[in-house]
């Protein structure tokens, strides 16, 4: 790990570019690159997760798609009616449904195409070959077409600070990760989907009902979090708040980098609270994860409804 | 059971019509019944359905999002890309989905308040009520929201005939769902997603790629099928060909009638053959499905990915 | 006119409304009234018009298509690249635009279908019958398919003021209009278009770029232009600033209720600066106006680009 | 002039390749080479004009919106309906329109960047470099936002033949438009937008009401029109149908070779039909065109309602 890190101290812009480069797992997954660290949710991962399930309770961790503008959300879905007449006196209604997953409002997959630093996107591509007017070529969310049922996990930041949320001063530390997981009784490890809620809700009451209201400064998740979810072989990652904005380093990006760096599947704009909720009903934190990318070949992501099993 | 049916005989219009009446759902989930027969797939009904996963194997059965205009698809997704510049020499890729799901083309949901006759929509509703400019109001998509995970069974048509595929001569009747699974040895029951394999993909090589070409014929499932879905309390159904068109019977819909009249979710436009081949390899026609609609509030439906797991 | 306005008196609700009611439009142009006031544009107006032009100098009144979300623009004009390859080492650029004009961003004209108070939409129609899923019915923007070539008049209120713009404080007034006009040496009268320049840009430059940020209050018109209106039978009536809101009378609509209650086409979002220094240099307030609404049947209204000739 | 048209022969695939270098516009008008051939219209010529007008009587030569799917419009404009409830009772009708313009159904004009050969785009530009995710940066449909005001002329073909319509064995001859042109007893000139009249609702009516159904062929226009339209220096050249296609020359296009090669705009599926009745009636094909892009930055074309104006 990061020994800044391990000794629970903020690491510097170089420690953490070094760690980057280090830690990389450009060429792990040979001709499998494509699905990057979704190849560690193995059938035998998948099977497992679904040994988790004990009751049958499914939890969605979607939002509703934001079909109405606001200040966090300047490209809301477009949702627009029709309706048919048919043939005896019957019909049909039917509906357009315009969406620009990325952002901050709609809950969505990010493929591995979809974000990259100046030393490229993920496995070694290059943005200008991979990215067409059709769609990117290379790590685009068809390479996940087939679902990702895996183990999920909840880290409950709030439980552990006592706090009702994160906020502006106060972003989430990897070696708090750590400590919710431990405190939570829980392990986490290679092909997981660890979900961090960080009580996005509470902190939008108290700014007018709004998570992130670009430009930045947004509350979220620092850089020290990288180690936990490399050194972890997490194939998913997740949190209700994104990369807390701006980052001190003036690095492209913090959390977000582990797409192009590690590969691993990112989900924005996942609804946690009601979650956190069951978890402490259930007294578990772990949970079979059900998560399926719409199939669109080329895309950088979609919108999706991913759906937690106890 | 419709007796006619159960004699192996092709109902008239009007036992068609007084079974729809009589089998009606309406007013059978209380409060509940926005989400229909989806109530039949309780926690207990999922927690079984994870037991059936033995090797962890997913299959999708979601085409691709059919970005290319055909004579099928008259309303392709709308599929276009962004790039954005970021700090320290970073970038994002972006693209705009604009999904028109219902049609011959796109893997999707239909939501209860999708079509109606002229007795009224789901549950006693009236459409002129119900739909308005911003969605609909009951027997949305969203009545769906915490997903679908239910026991999956796929009933073999080709398989059944020894033949390549349905054609427009030779509807599926509703005798033959039960003899596909009697023939392989699958019991189907309440809260149950039963997928019908009818060959679309060998159908389409004999018309120039295609399954559906507007205007009508169409090659699919026949009125008959309808005793079958209700009788054994189906959740939902799908198949890879839709309502056979036209209908003899001069009926505003007759497969597509399960959801007005019995509020059994449709998933339409599914891609079997693959599914077909692993339920071969794996020799057994049951399966955990996981389907989760987008989270779209008054939505008529919704593309999406369901999953086969194994 | 209204008398409290003769006086320059700022009028009561109770005027206002009995003004509206007792100079509405309903039922002048018989069955042309779909196009409402702009049947005063007669062939002979038209010809006319042309006769204005000494020069032949063209003037666009739009601004550019907003493409960018912005406090004011919460639903920008959606454009899409794509690249076709071409036989023989050609190709082609195509682009899709998705425009939602009604708002404060985007130049466009509004039909008479597109606002209505509590007695009716335009000519005596019910919304409720007139508007469905395919669009409206009456006083659609398709009535006005020919095109709107007319005499275009500007009236400079800044200049008429000594001022860069109107605030917030300052509405327009009715009798400014008439001030403006005399002082100009410009008579206005049926049929004419005419544009109020209120300074958006230097008003804008004030507040962050923008002129209007969603909710109220924003600079604009005030109620007590409706007399100048309407008693010179004006076809069409433009500002670069909108109705001052919130009005203080509580009404639905001030400026805008001569869409309903007078017929009179109205351009929103113009673009007025650089016509007002035109104007100046060529020392008339009179033009050639060419406005061109897209022909679509049922629309409430379209983005186009109207151009002064002079 | 193209000796080989002269003779009133089909030039070879040589002849026309040497003609389009030739005869090329490409740095012929500097730093405003941005506008092409427009720059032919000067303000003398708009004021000219003007003086064309004799009546006032307008017409359109825009076909409505398509917003229907058919074999010809793949791509048809999105129009969906909103409506908001407003204070005090009143309300507003929106709607949602979504043009992809390119193609063979929604009346718009070309951009100078739209179309290409092997040999690059207009003025010598490289599409690689002019094209981006944000929209063309040379040649773009902006560099006409100030509109189109100038001499339109109608070659009536159908009268100059006899013949309701061009067909697939008939198509539009260079030499045929200068016989047009004497028949009528008009000339073009510099700065002109000519618009040649095939019988596209004619042909239609031949074809399942379709004027083109993808794959070609298509009827329309022989690349031995080229020399007509360079020859008279046009600054907008258009006809009811687009270049006959498949081309015998395997040139990547034809007529469309008038946009990278000399510069000019085109204005596609024009609807010509009722111009050539009122031409008639007027008996004159000369009139005032003005035609005014909507004003989109790095657009590739725009949707627009052409308007004559006698």
């Amino acid at each position: 790990m990061l020994e800044t890190v391990r000794a629970r101290k903020v690491p510097t812009r170089q420690e953490i570019e070094k760690y980057l480069k280090d830690m990389s797992n450009w060429g792990r997954w040979g001709d499998k690159g494509g699905a990057g660290a979704v190849n560690l949710i193995t059938p035998e991962k998948t099977l497992a997760a679904t040994k988790l399930v004990k009751k049958g309770r499914t939890v969605s961790l979607s939002f509703p798609l934001p079909v109405v503008p606001t200040l966090e959300n300047s490209q809301p879905v477009q949702f627009y009616m029709k309706r048919l007449p048919w043939i005896d006196g019957g019909g049909a209604a039917l509906d357009y449904q315009g969406i620009f997953c990325h952002g901050f409002s709609v809950t969505h997959i990010d493929a591995l195409c979809h974000v990259w630093d100046r030393n490229g996107s993920w496995d070694g591509t290059n943005p200008d070959d991979n990215l067409t007017f059709d769609g990117g070529k290379y790590g685009t969310v068809d390479a996940w077409k087939d679902g990702i049922v895996t183990r999920g996990v909840l880290l409950d930041i709030p439980k552990l600070r006592g706090k009702p949320c994160v906020t502006l001063d106060t972003p989430v530390h990897g070696w708090e990760l750590e400590d919710a997981a431990r405190k939570q009784g829980v392990k986490v490890g290679p092909g997981d989907a660890v979900f961090v809620y960080c009580g996005r809700e509470e902190y939008a009451a108290t700014n007018d009902g709004l998570y992130a209201t670009p430009p930045a400064p947004y509350p979220g998740l620092h850089a020290s979090c990288l180690p936990f979810i490399r050194e972890n072989d997490l194939a998913v990652f997740s949190g209700d708040m994104e990369d807390a904005a701006p980052n001190e380093y003036g690095l492209a990006f913090t959390i977000h980098a582990i797409i192009f760096a590690f590969g691993v599947a990112m989900l924005d704009n996942v609804s946690l609270k009601r979650l956190a909720r069951v978890c402490q009903e259930e007294g578990r934190y772990e949970f079979m994860l059900t998560a399926n990318p719409l199939f669109l070949e080329g895309g950088t992501g979609t919108a999706l409804n991913p759906v937690a099993v106890f």
